[in-house]
């Protein structure tokens, strides 16, 4: 059974901060096994790929690291037409909302005749972690590929592991569709080593994103500084908030829609009604019987799963800014004015016919969102993390003479001398 | 010396990429040390940062953590006028340019009725650590916490520490200037620590910010996930490009600026002017005789300044994006039309009377920028590191009818059932 508290208890703010600090992922370390991955994948490139992919993956790449155009082509035709039509439209959205996130440049002068400004470019070069085996996500590889297209990257590298031999069509598909302009199949640490350090057939490119296990988690964080990456997620969470006059058993199914993912994930559901409680606890039940996933979401709704009733959906707020929630859900009359008032939420699912599955896929958003409580100080994917900002400073003689002198008195109180004098041989030239 | 190259020399392609790859920074392996530190304040709080202190700073904290109003006040006396002056110039000039980086909200309708939208909301606590010891540097208090402000940070808490018992009144007056709501006299990783975790005195905060050394800089990346970052920041550096008609002792006087900082910093002249490299050798010897800063200086431009000698200011360029500097000055007449065509750069100083040092200070753009080739991926400090982006989604039934079955086809070769049902339920519910 998922846990359920009450916040009119007296128990419940230790409950719930113990509920808020409880861990959900195994923490394995292989850091040490990933280090010399990287180390191998440094000193002998592709010959460590091929090594590596053989013992990991049960398949032999010497000569085919590669993934060829007519390897992507035979993909693409295995993929049925409705599926097809299906990711070009989910293409679509995508691109189309995250073309609304270009920043622009800007460029100004101020009152006393010093040029600023701030200029956003493309990073050069981006690799893709997409995972293999028996899942095969091709929205995955829309949500990571498209906003670095939609910001202008040149060259946008796929790796993916092609455990004894096989790729999923549709992950070659998707790739294709974004614009990926190189696909390898590699895995595991080994494939983030040769991103970030390059190989004789991988370029290196400049930063990493997109999912892996704990060893692509762990690869990431060993590279960050060579390369950027993105953020490590966790397994993944929903919060929903609603009031009595809420349907559970639609409130149900997004539960479990989360809890399908990962016996870690988390389906939280916040209200102020016992009789919704109770309600959805019971359509819970009589929806997991006939899931294909039932093993997992049963295992995740049992282990992690969450009731808080609470006093009012006013009460409801600070909570569930506290737990900051990937996703969170509001089925409830005032569901505008409610999400209005959220601080802290990677994303927000307004109103009871916008359940979270549509996030994932056709919405437009990116469904890569910050996890575990992340969304405090973190935010989903977007353009934004393909572009960098340059800042721009430029003076006029008159100008400096303005601010310099400022500038001189700080030098000097920094105690660094050639500072200060770096601004006088110029104000003094005059 | 520092190092000469000649682009036109048959060895400069590996000779540039040797240099490229070269490492400034002793990397001083203090994980396991910090990871005990860190264990120490998470167990016993107070008591660990008193005790640490005590080892450490030679200084008794017992009851006296936090810094009072009445110490601010006093450091703020101690101020002489002109500087504090300087210090309100930098603060305000910081303040409005940064004022322009908050970005808008949006929300909007699409084609078929689905509400999309982003939000922008400040995280609730940011820790900010400064180095203390011999040299006080107020203006990187105000680089880190007005952003903050700017971005509507509720809570700025700022840690500094305090070796045989003293704060530099001018960083205490920069934190009182830039809106710093708490100051805490500890350092180090303890500091660090008690930021991310918390104590009985200092409440834990959602991101930290600020330079420190290798202790600090361990403590980040372990304390990273718990709590946001910002960059790790290395060795500054800066590079000068400059045609023939620059101003030799100009230039000198800035590779000095930069050398200055840390025998690590490095220095950088590309010219298309051998006669320039010349004079600009001679100006930095010159000038270097008189320097207090000489021992730091000349150790920095002669294990890690370089001089590079290239055809023509176009044929510049792309060396300079390999480079992705911290800082580029460029004094050249078209010193407009090449910086728009730089892609890489922490910031860009335009034409000759743009000094690096004014950015230090009072130009306004943040002086917090990425370094060690970074700038290929990476943004120098700004108020959007102290936003994060939620996502807003919302259908109405018609729109979810619309978009509905293109999700629902795509979780079905994903094969998460659940996720298609949560679709299926609502739209086959009409």
């Amino acid at each position: 059974m998922p846990i359920r508290l009450d916040a009119k208890s007296t128990a419940f703010p230790d409950a719930f901060a113990t509920f808020l600090a409880s861990k959900r992922e195994a923490s394995t370390d292989v850091a040490v096994a990933v280090a010399d991955i990287i180390a191998g994948v440094r000193a002998r490139g592709d010959a460590a790929l091929i090594d590596y992919s053989r013992t990991f993956d049960r398949v032999e790449l010497e000569g085919r690291i590669r993934v060829t155009e007519a390897e992507i082509e035979a993909a693409l035709a295995e993929v049925p037409q409705d599926t097809f039509e299906a990711l070009k439209f989910a293409k679509a959205r995508i691109e189309a909302h995250h073309a609304r996130q270009l920043p622009a440049d800007e460029r100004y002068t101020d009152a006393v005749g010093v040029e600023l400004g701030q200029r956003w470019t493309p990073v050069d070069a981006v690799g893709l972690y997409v995972p293999g085996g028996t899942a095969a996500y091709p929205s995955s590889v829309l949500m990571n590929a498209v906003p670095a297209k939609v910001a202008g990257v040149p060259r946008v590298a796929m790796v993916v592991p092609s455990p004894d031999g096989v790729i999923a069509p549709l992950v070659l598909a998707a790739a294709r569709l974004a614009g990926v302009d190189e696909v390898y199949r590699v895995g595991g640490a080994q494939a983030v080593a040769a991103l970030a350090y390059g190989t004789e057939t991988i370029a290196p490119v400049d930063k990493i994103v997109g999912p892996g296990n704990a060893y692509v988690a762990a690869a990431k964080r060993q590279v960050f500084g060579k390369v950027g990456i993105d953020m490590i997620a966790g397994p993944s969470e929903v919060l929903i908030l609603a009031d009595g006059n809420a349907n559970a058993a639609w409130i149900a199914a997004d539960l479990l829609a989360q809890a399908e993912h990962d016996a870690a994930a988390q389906s939280i559901l916040v209200t102020d009604s016992p009789v919704l409680a109770d309600a959805v606890t019971r359509a819970v039940e009589a929806q997991l019987t006939t899931l294909p996933r039932r093993e997992i979401a049963e295992a995740s709704w049992r282990d992690h799963g969450a009731i808080i009733l609470v006093g009012s959906m006013d009460e409801a707020l600070p909570l569930v800014d506290r737990v900051a929630p990937e996703h969170l859900e509001i089925h409830a009359d005032d569901a505008d004015a409610l999400a209005d008032r959220i601080r802290h939420a990677g994303a927000i699912f307004v109103g009871a016919y916008t359940p979270e599955a549509i996030g994932d896929y056709v919405g437009g958003t990116n469904h890569v969102l910050p996890t575990a409580r992340s969304a405090r100080f973190s935010s989903g994917l977007g353009v934004y993390d393909f572009l960098k900002r340059t800042s721009i400073l430029k003076c006029s003689p008159a100008s400096l003479n303005v601010i310099g002198p400022a500038a001189v008195r700080l030098a000097e109180v920094e105690r660094l001398d050639a500072h200060g004098r770096s601004i006088l041989i110029r104000t003094n030239a005059g």
